[in-house]
């Protein structure tokens, strides 16, 4: 694809050589002739002056004199959808292929590809286009959405249902059976987890993450909500929707999350906890069982406080040293008029 | 099911509409007209009364005017165990799938049901009425008691061996090499990691959780413990009987945990540690290397403290800024005496 | 194999009985009259005495009077060059099942074993004598090199590329798509995760590890690098020789790592953060993103601190209750002179 026709899709104007031929995408440090980059931020764009990148995406306003370029209003998002146009999703083997086992009363929608050793069982749904990785397992009655992903060996228990453009990859489990044991006569009896889970459209759920069905109730995963690697997720929580959850977070049971939440990576929610709106918890937060995090705050350290707070509190326990010498000096008679 | 026969299963009495049908369980705020819910303590009662469950368990000495109640000693107990009658286990497909490679010289006892795509190495035992899910693999020499349910892609690695009535959820790693290096000669040399795994009776296992072997010696989890999804087990670990441990914990290894006892969630402990029975680690405790957690004790924090402790330590360290103000106050001349 | 036979393999001489015949390796503790155990260190040695072990690997200068050993400079080492004498690897069953599927345009070379189930894509390559276990996927162009291991369950995503003798546990995924979104118009938009991801000779991973390729760059594991269960590896990460990582330890995207670190358990590493060579990371350290880690530095805490500091700081914060007593006394006017 030519510089031109790439403006062209993008609705903007190029700078420069527009028959320049663009084959794909790379960092600007490694972009080569028919590559593109984008630069965004000082630091970028003073590298984009070096970088061998045939074309380069830029903010709006800017030129790189001698370099093909497109302004644009925000570089990093026209980059991914350029990506998009220049790597078109591979055309994909559609069909089931002859290993996989189907169950006759599962119900396969148009353009479903199903890898080798999938096993989609009884009364289980999947929507047109989506594709089933090799050795992914679909549980009784499981539904998937259209134009879903599903990358080899995921396990999705019986009942479980995903919506559309759900990407869930390699060994992520949902709707395991949550952990609950009543205590009686000695021994931990299991609770019945029998409950529902959804996860809504565009979610993206990240490898080896397990989510857990509800007990009595729903574990739900709202719309857009991205979750990393080896997240746990236990029954009945809800999450909003467009939250972010990075790698090895564990939220409790019952927890209740807003939308566009950010929560860094290796948090730790305890059970019937309340996140709201926009709340932000850096990583490593800790949030004792039961609290609430207000919308819209900053929250950070175990057990999480405030970021200012624990700014402050942190900034007191560095000094805290100095602070004994202090005292010690203060309580020394001698010193004392 | 009528009310009245379920109570007769019981073995209690029931109020009101013995004739009523009960058909399923649920939680009391979704649960209708034909289902059977719980209500404990006051919370639980006051919203009982608005409930349109058919039938609800109530502790013993209560009643709610016009609706139709089970008295019992443990109505959450009561609850489970009625579920089981009320949700017979579904009758399950018996038989080797076509799809599964059991070598000849595995052994299955009588009603056991392995899945499609399982894989079952040579002289490995299954019990009866086991049920071995879809791409499980159960390596050479491993043995699983009678009445297991292992879910989709559990692996067992060779050697392993299951005592009965254990359930394994999907993508756990049982088995595997505990991880032990000598460093020599600017590069680290793989011990042997040829030792055992037992995982005894009513053990159960959450998803994705990985149980190393011993290395010499033996992995042990003691019979009805409970482990949560994304739990790491590392090699020559022994854990008591009835312990449960919660979402992503760490155990590092030849660590000795005793009976009863209670881990939240992403619990860190160090080598060598010993746990005393009964004690309660809390969410994110982390124990060091060589320590010992007294029997009966609660510990948390990182290091872990005892909980009073703890307690103390954190009211002075979030009131050390009030305290270095003072020491500043008392530091200035010009208001000493 | 005699005693006489293992001290000639290991090139040292025996004391006692030459002819004395040696099965297996096992702890001092357990090990039999057929068996070989070692003992370092003063508690081992004592030990060593009342074992029942038919030979004992001990540190030059030692003798255990009546005992048969063999004395050597590093006695834990000897001991898995010996294991390795004694348990030959097993004769592997070469040749592919004939339940995997492997493409037509995969390339095996030879000795290569493929067990059940597993899958080989399209373009694939697999070294010499390399092991690929029960249901393990190797996505298109993947490339495994020689004498590799893995376990089952393993998902290796199109295009990843592995050195010779790597070990990768079940239920390992590497290659997935990294963590990463760009906000625009509501919603979270998928970024391109089309990198590599290499993983150099010797390396060893966990089981239920993920390792995502690069967004536009590589995401590299260096050789001799060893990583626990449940770790998680972001994008663009770059970790060097040598380097120990334990469970469930988290390294966020374009993380630099240097050779011969040591990582304990459940460390947590934020993006961009740069660790020197040598450096240890103590088990549960929390290294704030952008940070730098100086080479051969011991720090722990979270946030991470060196080790000193950390160890100061925290005394003073056990003494803070005592602390605040004494300001408390300091500004009682009565005790003031």
């Amino acid at each position: 694809m030519t510089v031109e026709e790439l403006a062209r899709h993008l609705a903007v104007a190029f700078q420069e050589e527009g028959k320049r031929e663009i084959r794909g995408i790379a960092a600007l440090e490694n972009a080569g002739p028919d590559e593109l980059a984008y630069a965004e931020g000082e630091r970028a764009l003073s590298r984009a002056a070096v970088s061998l990148a045939g074309l380069i995406l830029v903010p709006r306003g800017v030129t790189l004199p001698g370099r093909t370029t497109l302004a644009v209003s925000h570089p990093k998002l026209a980059f991914l959808q350029a990506a998009e146009i220049l790597r078109p999703p591979e055309p994909q083997e559609e069909g089931v292929h002859p290993t996989a086992v189907v169950h006759a009363e599962a119900v396969l929608a148009a353009a479903v590809s199903v890898g080798p050793h999938a096993v989609i069982e009884r009364r289980a749904r999947v929507g047109a286009g989506t594709r089933i990785g090799a050795g992914v397992f679909l549980g009784e009655d499981a539904e998937v959405g259209s134009a879903c992903v599903l990358y080899p060996r995921v396990t999705i228990y019986a009942g479980a249902r995903l919506g559309n453009r759900v990407i869930i990859h390699a060994g992520a489990v949902v709707g395991s059976d949550g952990f609950g044991y009543v205590f009686a006569d000695g021994r931990h009896h299991k609770f019945p987890q029998v409950g529902k889970v959804v996860i809504e459209d565009d979610v993206e759920i990240g490898g080896n993450t397990t989510i857990d069905r509800g007990s009595l109730g729903t574990t739900l995963i709202g719309e857009g909500t991205k979750i990393d690697n080896l997240v746990q997720i236990a029954h009945n929580v809800r999450i909003g929707r467009h939250t972010i959850i990075a790698a090895q977070t564990g939220i409790s049971g019952s927890v209740e999350v807003g939308d566009y939440v950010v929560m860094g990576g290796q948090v730790g929610i305890g059970d019937h906890v309340r996140i709201g709106s926009r709340a932000i918890l850096g990583g490593g937060a800790g949030v004792l069982p039961g609290k609430i995090v207000r919308p819209g705050t900053t929250v950070w350290g175990r057990p999480a406080r405030r970021l200012n707070e624990f700014k402050r509190m942190y900034a007191h326990l560095s000094a805290l040293p100095a602070l004994a010498e202090k005292v010690k000096t203060l309580s020394q008679p001698s010193r004392r008029p």
